[in-house]
């Protein structure tokens, strides 16, 4: 089984409303220092039935696919386990 | 400055409706290997004016009090980079 996550952010240059609007609740809370807030997501996968390399690629491909809009977002993938079935 | 990551994610056991439609998504796709999907949510977060010690301690502040439910929440923080000034 592979444990995987995959992390979702925004491009830089790409306006984040949400980021901003967090920014703003911080600051009202009375957290002075923050400088600046971008929102991003994460997906923890589990896989099954294949191997390391198999595995980068396919969770690659479901990024390319599904998970990120690759105009306006990065992504990056990190095999958090790997344990052999 | 100090560049920090916050991850929020659901406690084991809570339902994710969003990450069980993304799974059914992948399924639909051709992704056959995917055992489960849990998503997430990152943020990104610039302190200015603060030592590494009291980023961490005010990025905590910070999610106990706004980013996430600690109810049906964990959160991490890990500080990417800190620059002394």
């Amino acid at each position: 089984m592979i444990r995987a996550r995959i992390t979702v952010t925004l491009k830089n240059g790409v306006l984040d409303p949400q980021g901003k609007a967090i920014e703003g609740s911080l600051s009202a809370l009375g957290f002075e220092n923050v400088d600046s807030v971008r929102q991003g997501k994460v997906f923890d996968v589990e896989l099954k039935n294949t191997s390391k390399s198999d595995a980068e690629q396919s969770l690659k491909a479901m990024c390319d696919q599904l998970l990120a809009n690759t105009v306006i977002e990065d992504f990056s993938v990190t095999i958090i386990q790997a344990i052999d079935q």
